[in-house]
């Protein structure tokens, strides 16, 4: 008896229905940003390992599998000072570090505005454990070389339009700016260096709650006045009366003296969507406390919530300093990512397109010549085939088969028609 | 000024236009065998890396890319015999192991014949040269449990239905049997252990010729009398007659005393792919020297080969003792490899479904709530569309945009409407 035969630990085979399901997934993401102007690319699957490591992944970076250098002896392996002496590859852990790479590398060769797709797996060396996977797919909407909110409106209509038509109606977005944050912090007295620190720990409100971040700011050493000032605005009172999205509803949560710019172009992008939707409110929600992971954002960001899930299904915003940063010029980019391996899960993606799906049960002896004809017949009107050998549990196999997918079958014997005008298909199911 | 930005040494980024002819070949590459009733799985990239050594993989197992183990302090690369220690998984060099290693896994999960479909990457480290790369897609169909030539039917017909599909037609296949090859050579005298690598000789005849094979045997110090007898036999008079493919072709080409079995079940395979094609004559030519280069045949094996170009464009055989090797039990298996990166360099997909593709060249100064609500008017009628902003160079922009695929545009001013009604399109191209 051979060993379990396992795939590599954390990672997954997909089987034919699962893999269909995601296909048409997929298909129907990409369909609706196509539709809205965007272009898939590709890059290779590995990236240079001085790339990867450039310092634009932020803790990802860690997670990155090395790919051994070809050609190693044994006396390389002893002057290596650390693993990462001996790869001069890894896997790319996100597609953001290999979108920059690739727009430094065609930057000649794309239109000035570019509005990318890159819908691919990545691989991320984590503990394996319930739902999170060493490999899965992202899903990146990014548009390079639109300093405006332009950008930011065109990723979030395409975006909730995408969400649409997989069936999820009622998707909000909320939305904040990090340049909103850091006037906050600063307003409470939070040095500017100790502004990435004080965002990770902000980034646990909906977590820890009020009092817990603040307990986590006065452990970290932070000014005492900064964080009294801090806590006193969570504890503030607060109207429940209900403000449609627009500059009072952000006012009434900002602390006084917010950036006008910054909140005029937060409303801008609102009146833009809720006009591109044709509705009266756009379905955006400001929230002033939302951080997003990554250290690289530089204004507007934004994720993706629906009722049915307490997990945001995607996000994104603005990150004017990165493309740019092989090539040492700052390039302006906004993206959004849509969270592909969770709505997976969610959606009931449309069915595939196509004419009936047939499947040919035989027996033994029914005539090869015969069946295939009967198949390329089929498959020559529009219909997919299966020859199938018939099995013992006739009912049973029926059965599964419908399960499947199969829509119509016929049972062939040594009898088997070669016309598909004779075939008595019968429905499945 | 930044030094030159590439993809990694050997590896191609794919831009707009060749990722969507990409994604158009692989797409109908998969309609047509999914219409012959096949289904797509997936697995993951890499695989373990004993798995990927176990010898299934003949010389590619020594282009795979190995994956470092995580986690290893300096002490471990001082321990290390040689690269391999320091890895535990490996980028898959071809589908055919990953499929064994699935088929381990989840035979049970599966029907009892299993008709499979793989198009995805996979990475060799070769050297770098014109036209070979380090990542490239292989698009594998195999049959796996169907041990008669119903598997080798139904491959071959799928096959060439899908090359119909992508306009080449006048392909050919070209078939043999590993049986009769071995046949051969036993009949000429070599002993059966000089038969694997008598055939790797026999593998260059296009190449090298008559005299280059004979002598390449002679030098290789095979048995003179069996080199004489294959000498003579590559010599002998032959009749330029045709014949149709069937048995008195076959037998006209091979040494008397060929297994009647074997040529009867090639005839079989002729047979069947006619009548499926409902054609008088299949498009199969016997080639009684074809080999095929890798080792695990067993039965049948087969070339796509078509009058445009002189190489192969895919090819397949049976290979029964394989896919089982995990499970430790013998799997009748049969497949065609497709050859994709030949392919897509070779034909013209059939053209993307939808509408019209519509290009709004607006000015810095149009509204940008209209804009948005133009296109998602547009997109909701089932058109493409994408927002450009207007180049000095207006004409070459157009025939840019033409040129990527834009059927229709409009240009947008401070006066945009904001209904696609009173939009007017002007034809592009």
């Amino acid at each position: 008896m051979a060993s379990q035969v396992n795939p590599p630990r954390g990672m997954r085979d997909f089987l034919p229905a699962e893999k269909a399901r995601r296909e048409r997934v997929r298909d129907e993401i990409l369909r609706v940003y196509r539709a809205h102007g965007f272009d898939e690319i590709e890059t290779p699957v590995v990236e240079d390992s001085d790339r990867l490591h450039a310092g634009l992944g932020g803790d990802n970076e860690k997670l990155a599998f090395g790919v051994l250098k070809r050609g190693l002896t044994r006396d390389d392996l002893q002057a290596a000072e650390q693993p990462l002496d001996l790869a001069d590859l890894g896997l790319r852990f996100d597609l953001t570090v290999p979108l920059a790479r690739f727009y430094a590398t065609h930057r000649a060769e794309l239109p000035a505005v570019f509005r990318s797709i890159q819908a691919a797996p990545v691989w991320r060396a984590e503990r394996p454990q319930k739902g999170r996977y060493r490999q899965f797919v992202q899903c990146d909407i990014d548009i390079i070389g639109e300093p405006g909110i332009q950008a930011e409106a065109e990723l979030l209509v395409a975006s909730l339009a995408t969400v649409d038509a997989l069936g999820l109606a009622d998707a909000t977005i909320r939305i904040n700016d990090r340049r909103l944050l850091i006037g906050m912090l600063a307003g409470f007295g939070f040095p500017a260096e100790e502004h990435d620190a004080v965002l990770i720990t902000v980034d646990k409100l909906d977590k820890v709650g009020p009092d817990g971040v603040v307990a986590e700011l006065a452990e970290r050493g932070s000014a005492p006045d900064a964080v009294e000032a801090f806590r006193a605005f969570l504890a503030r009172p607060q109207t429940l009366e209900y403000l449609p999205f627009g500059e009072a509803a952000i006012r009434k949560l900002l602390p006084a003296g917010a950036d006008d710019a910054v909140v005029a172009s937060l409303v801008a992008i609102g009146e833009t969507v809720a006009a591109a939707r044709g509705e009266e409110e756009p379905p955006l929600v400001f929230d002033p406390f939302l951080v997003r992971g990554m250290g690289y954002y530089t204004g507007a960001i934004f994720e993706l919530a629906h009722p049915s899930v307490p997990y945001s299904l995607g996000g994104g915003g603005r990150y004017d300093g990165m493309i740019g940063r092989f090539l040492g010029t700052e390039v302006p980019a906004a993206g959004f990512s849509i969270g592909f391996e969770r709505l997976v899960d969610l959606v009931e993606p449309p069915a595939g397109v196509g004419g009936a799906a047939v499947a040919l049960v035989h027996d033994t002896d029914a005539p090869l010549a015969a069946l295939l004809a009967l198949q390329s017949a089929l498959v020559a009107r529009g219909d997919r085939a299966r020859l199938v050998k018939r099995a013992k549990n006739t009912k049973l196999q029926l059965e599964g088969l419908a399960e499947q997918g199969f829509t119509s079958f016929a049972f062939l014997g040594a009898d088997a028609p070669a016309s598909v005008d004779a075939l008595e298909l019968r429905p499945l199911g």
